[in-house]
C-alpha cells in the first residue's frame, strides 16, 4: 500500500531549525520539511530551482532584488543561480521541494551545511 | 523578482474537473494546481512518480490494494507502474507535483487524456 503522509504530524517530530527532513521521493526530487526560525544564509543553487511552501506561520525570502514574504498556502520558486536568505522571524513550518542533488547552503561556504539529511 | 503564488487565489481562477493547470516550473518538474470532482479514470504512468497534496476537500486514491483519504495537509505519491483512480465524491483541490513528461491519464486509453495544459 502507498503511505500518507500528514504533515503536521510530521513537524511534531522534531524541533531543530534549518534542518530539513526528508518526507518522501519522487524521480530526482525530494519533498523535505523544514523548520525555520531566525536567518538562515545567503546562498544559491548552480542547477536547481527550489520550490518553498509554508504550511504555518510567515517566512521572508531576501533576494538581491527585493523581499517576498509567504503566509500557509503560498509558494514560491526560487530558479537556480538566484540568491536568496530565508528569515522566519518567529517560526514557520515550510515544505521544500528540490532535487535530490540540492545541498541547503547551496555554493555558500557555511558551518550550516548538512550533508546528510534525516529521513521521519 | 520571484512571484509568490498563493495557491487559494490560482483555485479561484478556474472551475473545470480533472483539467490540471500548471502553476510553476522547477528543473524536470511542474507544479500543478487540480480540482477534483466525482471519479477519473483507472491508470498508471510508466516513469513517473505523481505526488498528490490535498489543499482542501477530501481526496480518495482507489489502488488495487486498497484506498487511502487524503485531507488538508495530507499528501501521497504515487510510484510509477503502481495503479490509481483518483475520486473525489463531493471537490477536492489539489496541488500536483510531478515530471512535466506525465500525461494527466498515464497509459490509459481514455479520451479524458490532455496533451496541452494551461498556465495559470
Amino acid at each position: 500500500m502507498v503511505p500518507k503522509v500528514n504533515v503536521t504530524e510530521k513537524f511534531e517530530l522534531f524541533d531543530e531549525a534549518w534542518s530539513p527532513k526528508i518526507l518522501g521521493d519522487l524521480n530526482d526530487f525530494h519533498v523535505k520539511a523544514v523548520k525555520c526560525r531566525g536567518e538562515f544564509v545567503w546562498h544559491d543553487h548552480a542547477t536547481e530551482d527550489e520550490m518553498f511552501y509554508v504550511v504555518k506561520g510567515r517566512l521572508r525570502i531576501l533576494l538581491r532584488d527585493g523581499e517576498i514574504t509567504l503566509g500557509p498556502g503560498e509558494f514560491a520558486i526560487i530558479p537556480r543561480t538566484v540568491e536568496h536568505k530565508p528569515v522566519a522571524d518567529d517560526e514557520a513550518h515550510v515544505l521544500l521541494l528540490e532535487p535530490k542533488t540540492t545541498v541547503n547552503t547551496g555554493a555558500a561556504n557555511s558551518d550550516r551545511r548538512l550533508d546528510a539529511l534525516d529521513r521521519i
